[in-house]
């Protein structure tokens, strides 16, 4: 990038290796920040060395966060029999956003893949038996992702905490809402044919 | 976002400020972020204070560079009699990134738009004409975008710059390469029949 001076180039440089950055978006944020107001630069550059300066594991849940505990963790009006189990933070603002369920969660980091190399041992599945072992636990809910990690992951959570009497449930798999049959693909379909309720 | 603790919804809100990050995005890139090593954060936020503190116009042809004259009015090696004129410093860069290039440009920071009330005085189009009347130019390429304002600008800048004595031209206009004639509009399908060329 010689067209660019130096300190412009490291800029774009720095942006394109986050995530779903390519260059030219890269280039386009640069021109962006470039162009806000110094103070609004400021913010953004201390909010991203302040998250990471303080990031750490919420002590009972294991979602990110900057306190001992997380806001779920530390809300008393929540239903703290009832766990459910996400493979990370972002699954758990997921279902944050429905707005629906009141228990509290339980972060794994990631889900046991074989071919990846990660097993249960790499994953924040001994936090979560010890957890069940300390706290008056009603049901764990498994809602790891419907892929073959997260299958393989909630059959052997499944596997752990059943023999502790414990309720485990796992969220439906199916046709997702204004999903278009035709274009399903067939897993899924027979998942949906499979978990069919009476109407 | 009460379900992520303060720092880290801070830092997704800064995200989600920048152009096309959209919340999810943001998600995405600040849990990336929270998971880099420190001194790789460090380097992104230095990267944007750096080049937002330092950021200025080029002496000669107004692209954002922060020295005082940008890589390319620095290049000896460069036609500095050809310039052409760009609507910002990613255009300049496009026409970089084809190589074939080997004049100079000058950057407007924008187009004339009285839609958005941006006049001829808003853009660095008196800038250019003090160029054109210090240095010795041969040759003024018109490649601003083919909108409405890019094509107002053309016409502004050819009448200013003709009476001059200076050859000015303009990019053409018409099909890209690869584009599907059935797909294109009529306006540019009239360009590209008015702009034929005999083979």
């Amino acid at each position: 990038m010689e067209y660019y001076s130096r300190q412009i180039s490291n800029l774009i440089g720095e942006l394109s290796r986050l995530p779903s950055i390519g260059s030219k978006t890269a280039q386009r944020l640069a021109f962006h920040i470039l162009s806000m107001p110094k103070n609004d630069v400021k913010a953004l550059s201390d909010a991203i060395i302040e998250a990471r300066e303080n990031v750490r594991y919420c002590k009972k849940c294991y979602t990110l966060t900057d306190d001992e505990l997380c806001p779920i963790c530390k809300n008393e009006s929540r239903n703290h029999r009832i766990i459910m189990v996400v493979e990370n933070s972002r699954d758990l603002a997921a279902y944050e956003k429905t707005g629906k369920f009141d228990g509290v969660y339980h972060v794994l980091h990631g889900a046991i893949s074989p071919m990846n190399g990660i097993g249960p041992a790499d994953i924040k599945l001994k936090e979560l038996m010890t957890r069940l072992s300390e706290e008056d636990i009603d049901e764990v809910i498994i809602a790891t992702n419907s892929s073959l990690e997260g299958e393989t992951t909630a059959m052997y959570i499944s596997k752990l905490v059943k023999p502790a009497g414990i309720k485990v449930t796992r969220i439906a798999s199916g046709v997702p809402v204004g999903g278009d049959i035709e274009y399903i693909d067939e897993v899924t379909l027979l998942r949906a044919l499979e978990g069919r309720t009476e109407l």
